[in-house]
């Protein structure tokens, strides 16, 4: 399935997911909330806290897609090195960004916990507009198509939720899974056929245990529901004929 | 922290994990494999099937890092185009390996389910050598510094298992967690300042939550067990002038 609907990618970046340590929980998060408006999730990658990767990583990203999002090393220590990494992949000096620091200076009003450290968070690329974080005020930022945002999962989305009509999508893929009850292999080859047959279908194939039986689930994936249709029912013909029951789920149903 | 240990990259190949249908559950494992033998994982990439961005991650990948690692894309389906990818990428064709041929021959014995779909999982690159597949039979392989292992978690899990003495590592990074009972930005200047007096050692800084209080966990890395231990009572230290009695749990504890 090719397309002309905008493109993303996502740049994860922090040791902790390289060494084990922490198991990525945004990657998916944000894969369903782009799908939702409509905008194709094409590549991720993960760097440590290394400043020449982490802007060799933003440069390849952002010329290649139309948007690009960053998670981690947004925090007040040592180690967050995202917002200085990203004004110098586009070239830019680090500014302390006013309003970012009326926020943080709203947020610890009445504790003396505003230190240099924690100011260190208004920092942005000059021409930076910032991205709410409703959780605990320090923002993530927007510079040109790229979006820096925290990685701690809960203020991560609540980032990414308050973006809104920043991200322009195009038309939403819809989606289909046939429960198909035999083998990847039994019907690997009429099921290549048909993929031929519907270039504007994407057709995924994964193994899946039911009732203690290998079996496969099939993803159908369109944005022109008669093409989704047209592959749905040749597929399930497809399966008949191999003497089955297919059952067809909306979505990725319970796959 | 900088060394000469050897270094890894593993690329993901399947739309279903940038549709958001599959969360990756292969990353964290291979992590904790890599750790457990002195390789340095270095990145992660996610792409979807698509012949000319496998090619090009894995070209990118493999002059980059000792070691590639690579997960899914390797069924009978359409949809399982990563051996020809990688064989493009080396540029040798793609052969029936008669080897994997044979160890087909010898699960399907017996049945009829043999069929020309299955036998696709015996193509490899010319030159590839096998990587065993006790769960399913159909093997991955190796090319040069580049191994292909099947997505489904079972199965990889077996295959990075039975890899042995082909991999080579260094010394191992030792990690130790420092549970702060503070939050980052408390402590966040002169974390900073013991972090530069250690540059053997990597300090991670992470937000935690603690008996439902903001705290911070630091995860310090280093292979050297003097540097770890002079950074340790380092942060240590520091942490006690801030009127809180830290905690130290071997590895990565329970942060």
């Amino acid at each position: 399935m090719t397309d002309t609907a905008p493109t993303a990618a996502l740049l994860i970046i922090g040791n902790e997911i390289l060494s084990g340590r922490t198991q990525d929980a945004n990657m998916a998060h944000i894969a369903k909330y782009l799908a939702g408006i409509g905008v194709r999730f094409r590549e991720a990658r993960v760097v440590p806290d290394v400043e020449g990767e982490i802007i060799d990583a933003v440069n390849a990203l952002r010329a290649k897609y139309t948007y690009v999002f960053t998670t981690g090393g947004i925090g007040p220590t040592h180690d967050d090195i995202t917002a200085e990494c990203v004004a110098k992949a586009f070239g830019v000096p680090l500014v302390r960004h006013p309003e970012a620091v009326r926020r943080l200076e709203k947020h610890y009003a009445g504790t003396d916990m505003l230190n240099e450290a924690r100011l260190r968070m208004a920092n942005t690329p000059e021409g930076a507009s910032l991205i709410d974080n409703p959780v605990s005020a320090a923002p993530g930022f927007q510079i040109g198509n790229v979006f820096v945002m925290a990685g701690v999962p809960m203020i991560m989305q609540a980032m990414l939720a308050g973006l809104g009509d920043r991200l322009v999508g195009g038309p939403k893929v819809l989606v289909r899974t046939v429960a198909s009850g035999v083998p990847e292999g039994t019907m690997a080859d009429p099921l290549r056929a048909i993929a031929a047959d519907f270039p504007g279908v994407d057709i995924g194939s994964y193994p899946a245990f039911r009732q203690g039986k290998i079996s496969t689930s099939l993803v159908l994936r369109a944005t022109d529901p008669a093409a989704l249709d047209g592959a749905t029912e040749a597929v399930l013909a497809m399966l008949r004929s191999l003497g089955v029951e297919p059952q067809v789920l909306e979505g990725y149903g319970d796959s």
